[in-house]
């Protein structure tokens, strides 16, 4: 039985999709952060429009400029792999496929976008990219991301990621990254939180908020930034052009489509195009987001306008969110930490497109163990997650005694979270889940001031 | 420029290539290890026939067997790159070419003859196979290797790496493999090794000695090893021989060929073929091995008859060593502390058809980072040795004012040993090189009952 079906390098797709084109509905534009007193210039003015303009409009494709392509080239396409020794030792008719976006130089599918925005930030004259991560895959990308293209490269990492995984920290500075834990001293967004906590463990939200305001304040210095946005998603569609081209090779179509949640950008390269590809063929496949118990904006947030940063300075956008001051407790898959699902991904989910499902963290590592002895691929945590949302549907295959085609994103490899696993071996893997009132106290003031909040109570 | 040349999957080799079939002299052939009370049985006799014979025979082409060139088509062929912008930041004329092995499920190219290895022994009813594994690299793709096949594993780790790199073991576990540190006291050699020193960083003869010794009182259990012998080296050709393919589509045949030298099986894999494509097209190639100033066994070791583990129980081999009971310090290139060359390396090493030459720790450290940083991708330590002499070949080549085509073997990648490049950037890599004297006292009692001994005086 065949394993892999690798794509030729001249398949390297041409072209982004832009699902915008086939929603039966619009996504409600962003609106602007309320003027407010000392605080530092807004995102969106910052993006470069040759880069922004393609994703808000309708365009169903957006050509992959030739110079970010022949990056790609350096290891796209990217196999995909039917995951037969899991299947066999699940004893399921299901046929399990995933696609591996673990062999790319930063080890995830984040420097699909990195490059494709530093291609862009630096022919707009940038010389310097700032950035927050949670699970360094993100910072890893863009550091790598900036120095073909000249540019410098300053990265604020949640801490509890830093101190989890110390080679991140390395990986970063080795690719010439100045890397600084957050939340720091050096803004003063970093400074209240460690005012209000000195022992924070840092969030997503914080390290963008000091990485918007340190980048504010520096000359020809732009924030950027690794998911939720559109543009970011519109790069990952990448992922799912592919493995389109490989399922067909394959000679099946998914019956489920699954990726890892985190702000979106995975889950939305994997799935968009075949949204697309099920509309056309109206095949009634499922996609299914899947995020960790403690961080769950997906199955217990609530569809409000907030901002995808921790001090509101960024547009508010419309999505499912824990409201942005939110803080999760310090999972491994730090990668999933962030407190809003992307706006066209929690619009699908509004709409009723896009499925959501939420996973404890044991859970999530005992089903990257198995799934790493009998595949040989140590899945990132974050990966994890769509590993093991894979394995329930190929369960419930069994017990139905029915076929299913799965499909889901390996967006990285776990080689740089071992700590986790050796944790996971050791019997040591810990599940936290936030309470109601928690999730309360950070929605409020949202729902105090969206107009439509009515139609979404609190839980 | 092109950058990137992969191959298609159904071009990945059907045979590996045996270089006993075109060297212009004999290999002079192993020598029984003398009785000695007590010993377990000895290495040879274990080999399956059906692996071990083709590898002393003179078949030029060994066929790849269906089910082992299935696992290879799982990440095989590996991309051969040109390293466009390490070039242009060297100002060289050179062209560097690189064929990176880090794609493989473990990340190096142990796998390739892991998984034959895994094959030939499972056919032949083995049930538990037992090593020793310096760096990890071994153990990793051997602990990889069993699984598929439902074999047990059971590794011996250099103690020195075991806690250099934590990952490692954690890996090796997470694919099911019990990782016991060497010196254990699971052994007579292990035991004798910590009366000894206690404190002792142990070494890959040691790990090797106390697999052998462990394997002997087991039942259907095996001692494999990951270097030096003829199959392992003649398993790894399947590199050179992709890389001759991708050479080829590159327009270019290499004017030197370079690969670090552990025991020599990753210098025989990417060397051996273009041995026999430059001896065909008569070229001037030249073959570089590049070993640690820490262990120089070509550059300062000496060609006798000595064992392949520390306690010699194996039969002796005519190879350059620094004697089977040298041990050399704790360098983070763990996987060239073995102390001797390959067979057939030092064959041709003593006929001239190959060069060495060693590295100090520091530049090898300063060659590996200039390179992740322009490449992007990080290298093992082991490997950085090749990168460091590519980089010199490079400068000559500017000097020179002449081009040159440079083709390295990047044998793994460097992303469980970042605590070495960390102590890199803070400025702590340390060097450390054994005295004559040194040398000279693992070496004597070899010289003393060596009947050529007179034609290699000690240094």
């Amino acid at each position: 039985m065949r394993q892999v079906f690798h794509l030729e390098t001249d398949r390297v797709p041409t072209h982004w999709y832009n699902v915008l084109a086939d929603l039966p509905f619009e996504v409600p534009p962003p609106r602007p952060a309320p003027p407010r007193e000392g605080r530092p210039r807004t995102l969106n003015p910052q993006l470069p429009l040759s880069m922004y303009r393609p994703s808000i409009g309708r365009s169903r494709f957006v050509e992959i400029p030739e110079p970010v392509r022949e990056e790609y080239r350096r290891w796209r396409p990217t196999p995909l792999y039917r995951a037969t020794r899991l299947e066999r030792e699940l004893d399921t008719p299901a046929h399990l496929y995933f696609k591996y976006e673990g062999t790319s130089p930063s080890g995830s599918h984040k420097i699909n976008t990195a490059l494709a925005q530093a291609y862009y930030y630096a022919r707009s004259g940038v010389k310097e990219m700032v950035t927050g991560t949670g699970a360094g895959q993100w910072g890893t990308a863009l550091s790598m991301a900036c120095h073909p293209y000249g540019m410098e490269c300053t990265v604020f990492m949640v801490r509890s990621s830093h101190r989890q995984k110390p080679y991140r920290g390395t990986l970063m500075r080795l690719h010439g990254a100045r890397v600084i834990e957050s939340p720091s001293t050096e803004t003063e967004v970093g400074r209240a939180a460690l005012a209000a906590d000195p022992d924070s463990p840092g969030s997503l939200g914080i390290a963008n908020a000091e990485a918007i305001e340190y980048a504010a304040r520096r000359d020809r210095a732009r924030f950027s930034i690794g998911s939720g946005e559109n543009h970011v998603l519109l790069h990952q569609t990448v992922i799912g052009e592919e493995a389109l081209l490989q399922m067909e090779t394959a000679g099946e179509f998914p019956d489920v489509v699954i990726g890892a949640m985190g702000a979106g950008s995975n889950f939305a390269g994997i799935s968009f195009p075949f949204y697309r590809a099920a509309r056309e063929r109206s095949a009634s496949t499922r996609f299914l987001a899947v995020e960790p118990d403690a961080c769950p904006k997906m199955t217990r947030g609530r569809y409000l306008m907030d901002h995808t940063d921790y001090s509101g300075v960024t547009p508010m956008v419309r999505m499912y969110t824990l409201g942005h001051t939110f803080t999760a407790y310090h999972i491994h898959a730090g990668g999933l930490r962030y407190h809003g699902a992307a706006p066209i991904v929690s619009a699908m989910y509004d709409n009723g497109l896009v499925e959501a499902a939420s996973y404890s963290q044991s859970r999530v590592f005992e089903c990257g163990a198995a799934f790493a002895r009998a595949e040989g691929v140590v899945p990132a945590p974050e990966s994890a997650h769509a590993v093991a949302a894979a394995i329930d549907e190929a369960v419930k295959a069994r017990e139905d005694g029915a076929e299913r085609v799965v499909l889901f994103s390996l967006s990285g490899h776990g080689l740089l979270d071992l700590t986790a696993y050796e944790s996971h071996l050791a019997g040591n893997t810990v599940d936290v889940v936030p309470t109601d009132e928690q999730i309360q106290a950070s929605l409020r003031p949202l729902v105090e001031s969206d107009e439509t909040a009515g139609a979404h109570p609190l839980p």
